[in-house]
């Protein structure tokens, strides 16, 4: 597995995002491993992330869905181009949909898996599913519907 | 317009969600407030809630129109059984699927709206249709399946 995540090769004025951005202080730093046909990542809620007493927020779940996501498919982009992860051009993804289904109550205390596998590239956009686990029961399952960031975004390296 | 928010009503058991419990410290203290056929909550990031430079992370958006659905699904579940709101047994909503569609780029350092109206209410279902406005632009248009919390989830006052 490449030691480096995939986030680890986005250009540094685009890494400010609160949930996967290396150079956001405050943020979550969600750091996806792209393991050739599917990303994993791994997270452990904070104490404060509860829902209901017990359980983790399903909003911090959606926000980890969604970056593990755009990561995701940053990752099949440059696979179905050809390209290294990280290679010029680079290839950075935004949301333009998430769905959740929480399929039951994710439990705190434990770490948790996210598995994102893209399931269609077609132009500029990518499909991906990910399974979130927890001890290895799936509590969410989600789609994100990733675009290449349009350049009416800014950063200085589009 | 009730002063109180919705989720003022809440018991305390079940009021430290990060999203909008206010017994949570560090929480984002998502408060909505019912107008009769919609209820509508109001919320500025701060800084770090950053996606690209300039524009709101779409995982805090998600949250907050999470908060903001099962909030608006407890306020049409009183009126649907002719309950006054707040009034027990309480009604308490989860999160069973969440969807949310990014329109265009949220603007960071605007006040955010949020507004929810019930589009169904079945059982212990409610389906919620979340718009999010900032600038009177819509950013995001949301929809949240709120279902009444199952008592295997815990909570003193179920």
């Amino acid at each position: 597995m490449n030691p480096k995540a995939i986030q680890d090769y986005y250009p540094d004025d685009v890494s400010h995002c609160f949930g996967c951005g290396r150079l956001n202080a405050d943020g979550h730093h969600v750091r996806s491993f792209w393991e050739g046909e599917e990303a994993v990542a791994r997270f452990t809620p904070r104490p404060e992330h509860t829902a209901i007493p017990g359980y983790v927020y399903g909003g911090l779940l959606a926000s980890l869905i969604d970056c593990h996501g755009t990561g995701t498919a940053a990752a099949a982009g440059y696979q179905a181009a050809g390209r290294e992860l990280g290679s010029d051009p680079p290839l950075r993804y935004v949301t333009a949909s998430l769905k959740v289904d929480y399929l039951r109550p994710t439990p705190m205390g434990v770490e948790l898996e996210l598995r994102g596998r893209p399931v269609e590239v077609k132009g500029r956009k990518v499909r991906v599913e990910v399974r979130l686990l927890a001890d290895g029961a799936e509590c969410a399952r989600g789609e994100v519907v990733a675009v290449q960031m349009p350049a009416t975004m800014g950063g200085a390296s589009r």
